[in-house]
């Protein structure tokens, strides 16, 4: 949240270089993760070894840019360390990391020249796939802590997506919840987080419904409703 | 969400002669539907006859009409469906189709003439009558798929719209809740639909409600409490 | 919601004039049917006739003020129920009209020459006590349909208002839930305007508190928190 | 919430003087019941008295510091109360006292010439914050009144927090809920000032990544995502 000095000009190479190889890195965590949490009982002895080195070359691959960066940035660790909180967060907690790929994917549309969203459906879009990503990993770790737990109300992968949804929409049914306190802080992790993109998600589809509807009486001789496309920022 | 080119005459023509034809069979469709679900104890077999031929029928209007536009719209296919993506899940899932007969609703009020409401108060109206519409169907839909499901709690329609009413509105008792995938399904989509909307008229009311307040302190010797017309837009 | 005409000065006079009467009538309603309804079981015989009695009086004397209001409105009967559509709903759920009491309180406030409250304020004390009373009424009705129905979890009034408590800030916890469908209909009217009205009360206070932020921020000399008078509308 | 005469100079002083001691004795307060009420079972008799001093003594500072308050302002009792609302709850709540420390902590990092937060930023540190303090407040007493009582559900304070951050997000799992009377209105209490925070901070997240995205917009050569600094206010 603190101010960041412009990037020197090595810095900005490298962000740019590694783009691609940490987008990779991401998917290949989330994919080995996946198929060691959810396949696991149908998975033969290499499967389990290939999918946790793919999960810990990723990680390896993380801690070097994070290494590289550090170096290039010039600053002492502890303060490197508090002007970058998110990267060190996402470095410890690489299930998090998918979640930045929404924004390569905006900057790659946006290179192929693609119709430009507008503003409100940016935010829509951005904060939509985050939510989706962010639900995702944490029904995964949960389901990873829970399934063998005493007593545990999540037994199947599918009860646990219906639950982080569940969580995510705040409606909280409660008839299944994580009741190891692994599961549970991952669950508050999620109402936090979660939480916030969702208000952005609702807030903007709030917002932009009263342009398209003033957009609409502007044109007094329309006979639409207000679809079509939202209005633009402005 | 992406951005629309004006409509070709034909078009704009094919769209004012269908409008009446797709409302009827919208209701139709949602009517044939409902009265399937909820009358198929004491239904003889000519009614249920009756009523899937009803569903189907229209249904075939709707793809007949999207097979119109297609034609119309001079676009190939797949570009047609990705820039119309709203009316390609609409025409696979008609029971969201009578949400759209609010804006038909809305534009008969018009050319009646009928005092035009304001901007929050039709936002509020249309968001409504959506939410409602989309309750109702969802609430049917989970009915269908729970009654007979083992472990069911929902096993009345009243449950089924007791239990929409209550993740509309974020709440959330877990006294009922759908147990199948297909009704857990319906559930994600009706949170994600639904809390959008009940946001935009929550946030709506609110806005409405300041500007009442604001509108009476602009009027020092007014005594009244902000009741009566709300104030218009701008 | 629609837009009503300017009042004659008659109509004004009998606003005037009734105003104390069906204030303390409202509340009379309410006293008569709280104690109706908590105190059934140590009430005598006669206690019970009374507050039947004043309940039925009360209501009597709505009807006579509605009646009243058509005469003087010169508008036919049809025509003055669609636009008075708020006081027609009061008149048949007499429960509802307390929470017209906080306009008169607050106009109240205003003849004695209180200081002003900011707008955000307002909105907030408004909508707050608002919601405080659809609470309490909801609560009592709850009550009333629910203790002596089979299977019910609300069997104590302490019960009903930890659950429309619950219900109010959409936590719904579902320890507690009704059960009957007049207590389910209840339930389901308290979620529509609670909702509204204390999504008005949080925005107030965000908004509120960032404006205090803001205005903090332009006072540089000033090492306070945002304590103190709330800023001011405009 | 009414406006409040500017403050004379002794009053001035004196709360600079009893900056730091309140401070202290709000930490102790909170730290004193915190250890009286979480290791109970493992305290000898001295350390429990040990507590219960502290507590005491805290309390004492409390009622000194808003006797001496009264005096300076030269108010009547009964109007000093009116007037100071939110200082007389505190005065006998004093464990929402911590909740005041986040404007200290503010005040000294302004003072320290730290990198002034941009608005939004503010508002989501100063009601987390305060947010975090209260649930971990009301996870304490809600533990302490529940832990004994019959048909309890929330008999570790693991519990007691997983039911305090499930309230807070307003998800209300409730797979754990308080069941006596004091658990309860404390509960009420953490619902009511715990989701106006948290409605400033979702809201404030919200208007921060617009503001970052309409901020993106502007800068057409920039092709980073919206991380970095959140803009300043205005």
């Amino acid at each position: 949240m603190s101010e960041r000095p412009p990037k020197p000009p090595r810095q900005e190479r490298w962000d740019r270089r590694m783009e691609l190889p940490l987008a990779v890195a991401s998917v290949a965590y989330l994919a080995g993760y996946a198929v060691r949490v959810l396949a696991r009982d149908h998975l033969p002895r290499l499967g389990v070894d290939l999918c946790v080195g793919v999960v810990l070359g990723a990680w390896a691959i993380f801690i070097a840019d994070y290494a590289v960066r550090l170096r290039l940035s010039g600053q002492r660790p502890l303060r490197f360390v508090r002007t970058h909180l998110v990267d060190t967060v996402v470095l410890l907690l690489p299930l998090l990391r998918p979640v930045r790929m929404v924004a390569i994917y905006d900057r790659v549309q946006r290179r192929r020249g693609q119709p430009h969203l507008s503003l409100y459906a940016r935010v829509m879009v951005y904060s939509g796939l985050s939510v989706s990503l962010l639900g995702f990993t944490a029904a995964l770790t949960v389901y990873h802590h829970e399934v063998d737990a005493p007593g545990a109300t999540i037994v199947t992968f599918g009860d646990s997506v219906w639950w982080a949804c569940a969580t995510l929409a705040t409606v909280g049914y409660g008839d299944v919840t994580p009741v190891t306190p692994i599961g549970r802080v991952v669950a508050v992790g999620l109402m936090a987080c979660g939480l916030a993109l969702l208000g952005a998600v609702t807030g903007s589809f709030s917002s932009w419904l009263i342009q398209a509807f003033t957009r609409e009486d502007e044109k007094p001789g329309n006979g639409e409703g207000p679809r079509g496309d939202p209005p633009g920022a402005s």
